[in-house]
């Protein structure tokens, strides 16, 4: 059973707890405590704790934690145990490079379908996908069978590309798009906008330079 | 005069604020009302009030914020009022796609250097840019000035990376790089991972599919 709502602050740090024991694992270290794992993530090992104790208990005061059996928890939590079939919306550079990105696949995500609107772009063939027209977007997501679109274009065409996926029941969206979008309850969208992670620096360096 | 400790939230929301100043003031809009600028970005307006009342007091009640000075303002507080100089650690796809990003250069962020450590990268053009030998980072650090790094590598080197960046006395770095790093306190680091944004997608699918 998992809790109604958490925050994706916490889902995150778990996504990074899970990383370090399989790191852990790989290196043939049994348990690990509290402590030791926080130390890892950049953390304390309260919220180690606290991050945990949402979904259960575990591990055993001054023994630590058994880290294969953390690691297999953690993968059930956060959804992989199975596969996800993904779908690129956009074709650009930035697409391209997700496209192969070998993080996604050894993740259990999969690129099985690249489309675009671009005449130029669309029958053009990356590795063992090919580019198709985003006109034929439904049919696609239906033959697919598509778990979670990425959306990689500019602002303009995002909101309208999104209400398309959801009549088409996408549920998981993750958005480059430089805007907000909406989407009803139950749809899921998570935003990653690379210059404003810029400017989260530049105002660091304003702020620093002035103190 | 600019308040100490901000969380990154709250730039990230400036940020996004400024976006939509400047689309309003592209459309001659001169006042937004405060409600109306966070139905836009996707936040009440209780929030925007508490985002901006950090950096003083902005709008008059009942007209709302002057597009174009609270734009304005917002730029000097993010640091957006100079142009960064930016270094790409890293030279694969990913790396490739930030390079010629148009979403930096809009934003005051110039691309002036991508170096490597793979001899068959090492030399090659990127538009105007050419793969530099990531032995030589300190004397390019140097000669060209650079602002904020990006990092686009593999886990294991990332560490040293950093420690070499920090030394040259950078203190803002965007990784992509999926491990935590350590720097001294006064060096600001923002993290990306693509994966980890696909796993809080994941954990949502879960979650609601058993709901």
């Amino acid at each position: 059973m998992l809790p109604r709502k958490i925050a994706d602050s916490t889902v995150r740090r778990l996504a990074m707890y899970l990383r370090f024991l399989e790191e852990f694992d790989t290196q043939g270290q049994d348990t690990v405590s509290s402590d030791a794992l926080a130390r890892r993530a950049g953390t304390t090992s309260a919220q180690v704790r606290k991050d945990l104790s949402f979904f259960g208990s575990f591990g055993k005061r001054g023994l630590g934690y058994d880290v294969p059996a953390l690691a297999e928890r953690l993968r059930e939590i956060l959804g992989l145990v199975r596969r996800y079939r993904v779908i690129l919306i956009g074709a650009g550079r930035l697409a391209g490079a997700l496209a192969t990105f070998s993080g996604f696949g050894a993740r259990g995500f999969d690129v099985v379908a690249v489309v675009d609107q671009d005449p130029i772009k669309i029958g053009k063939r990356w590795d063992t996908l090919q580019i198709q027209d985003v006109t034929r977007l439904e049919a696609i997501l239906r033959a697919e069978q598509v778990d979670i679109a990425i959306l990689v274009t500019p602002g303009d065409p995002a909101q309208g590309l999104v209400d398309r996926l959801v009549r088409e029941g996408v549920t998981a969206i993750l958005s480059f798009a430089p805007v907000q979008l909406l989407v009803p309850e139950g749809v899921d969208v998570k935003y990653v906008n690379l210059a404003i992670e810029l400017e989260t620096l530049s105002y660091g360096l304003r702020h620093r330079s002035h103190a």
